[in-house]
């Protein structure tokens, strides 16, 4: 029984967890598995602190089973499968009045402003805990979160049968978001610039192009008889990312911005004027995308499980952020939290 | 019957105009205003050479009548007031093909590519000319073709009843859509710096500001309760307004890019993301838009004629371009072409 906690940049410690029941509305989980998410590792180069309140657990893609259940808590039980939702919004805000309670102004994001999953026991409010098919196997499991971002984002560029979607990024959300716009009936192609990352889509039946080799702009008209991306998601917030979605979009093309950019990105916004281009920011995920992705996820059509690259044990949780930060070889890490 | 032809930049000739009755598929209109754009200034100052074949007339919001139609011409006669949608599409492109005719990529545009309306006679594909109700006014008729811009671009803002919107830039266009919005039931906040103008927008019943004398972004605030505004028009080009469209704009908010930029100003993605702001690029206007704006300029609730500061005779059409330059007391100037 530990936790890991977070206590300035690239200072972690590992701690005995609390044995505390959960109190009044709140479900503690027994964590199986937990995926390393880049804002993880941003929190442990010290990025994010203005929003961490040391010490802290982080994480926030997981599975697991639940141990304890609260008082008034209905409709979970012990020995549930389960993974989290981990946004915990204010319900009086203007984006939650206006029903968008995913983005509200004063979202605490669990793993970021309160407590993680890199842990053996994870105390959550109830109305997070979403429950998982027995039939769904508990590493897969741990995707459900980067994969419901990724059905949020599909679904914000309205990705339709028979579109040619254009991926910035192949990353583990570029990947999910190929997986899920191959899912809805599009045509994929992910341009990334990392070989393994490259071979690995290429392997999983994605058509992919790495910039530095090929100019994307000639194969996206070449692909499409001059017509353009029907939509475009932009994930390496990059200045390069900024400039070839506004080209590779087609006329009244949809461009979703899912990368977080640090600095604002010079915008062709005389591109968009005379394309007619459209522009959807995309942030986290709704309830219906969340249940999406635990359906998706068992229904077993996407090879979720082959963006695992590592599963490493909860100690070694460093080592995860290290190959990270190499830049080389991995896609989806997980950290095995039950052993 | 004389004829403005641009020579180059800054050099106007006043000509006799060709006495050539219509050929088959055009018609023939003797025009009684023709209103200066800023299309047509930026035409005057060599902006646009290379897409403008010299000597070439320019000018493309008019209004006027019938004079000669030519062979195979149905539902148009002799006497018929009309104003013209002086857009020429390809037919066959992927913007075409996709039902985009207005921004098809080899849109030749009426005054720019071919010639244009500052002239007695302007001859010109039937396909391109409106009929207008005997009840309308031709000065006010020759705001037809702004007017169209202004609801295209409020079309595609989906501005509605209740809807605080705010437009960047209050010049003709800017006025048009704060027009149109208010015509949609929205309450209208339009940020303009030209005094004249301010007053003017005043007197027409709107709330303005001056971004040089106050917080735009804390008006907003202060106005919406926090929530900012429901949709956003960038009018001005400029990296200011391309700042305020995405502090202003509401979570979920819609921004609608109007405004023709130079060069790609820098754009706060990190806050499209955050937001999930959505932002549509908007161009001239399609055929259900020309229609509207017709029928919104006969209706009489909108006052159009207001926003004409002046009426100058076709010879002084240098005279309207020096009053658009210093930046002074204007707003929509007019040629009178049929004195
Ligand atoms: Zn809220
Ligand atoms: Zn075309």
């Amino acid at each position: 029984m530990k936790a890991i906690y977070y206590e300035g940049s690239k200072k972690l410690v590992s701690a005995p967890a609390a044995e505390a029941l959960p109190g009044p509305g709140d479900v503690r989980i027994r964590v199986a598995y937990a995926g390393i998410c880049g804002t993880d590792l941003h929190i442990y180069h010290g990025h994010m602190d203005d929003r961490v309140t040391m010490p802290q657990v982080m994480g926030h893609e997981m599975s697991g089973v639940i141990e304890n259940v609260g008082e008034g808590v209905e409709g979970l039980q012990e020995g549930d499968k389960v993974t989290v939702m981990p946004l915990h919004s204010c319900g009086q805000c203007p984006a939650c009045e206006a029903g968008h309670s995913h983005i509200c102004h004063k979202l605490k994001f669990l793993g970021i402003e309160t407590p993680g999953a890199f842990q053996t026991y994870w105390t959550v409010p109830a109305f997070t805990v979403h429950k998982l098919p027995e039939s769904l196997d508990l590493k897969l499991a741990a995707m459900v979160e980067p994969l419901a971002v990724a059905c949020h984002d599909v679904r914000m560029g309205s990705v339709e049968k028979g579109d040619f979607v254009l991926v910035i990024g192949g990353g583990p959300i570029g990947a999910l978001i190929a997986m899920a716009a191959r899912e809805n009936g599009a045509r994929v192609l992910v341009s990334e610039i990392n070989p393994y990352r490259l071979e690995l889509l290429g392997r999983l039946g994605f058509e992919t192009v790495n910039p530095l080799d090929r100019d994307v702009l000639e194969l996206v008209n070449g692909l499409t008889a001059g017509k353009g991306a029907d939509v475009v998601f932009e994930v390496t917030s990059t200045q390069a990312g900024a400039e070839l979605m506004t080209k590779a979009a087609k006329t009244r093309g949809r461009i979703v911005v899912v990368g977080i950019f640090n600095k604002p990105p010079a915008v062709d916004l005389h591109r968009f004027f005379f394309r007619e281009l459209q522009l959807y920011g995309a942030r986290v995920y709704e309830t219906e995308d969340f249940a999406s992705a635990i359906k998706l996820a068992d229904e077993g059509r996407l090879p979720l499980g082959e963006l695992i690259t590592d599963v490493l044990p909860l100690e070694q949780v460093e080592d995860g952020f290290r190959k990270m930060e190499s830049g080389g070889n991995a896609m989806k890490i997980l950290l095995n939290c039950g052993v």
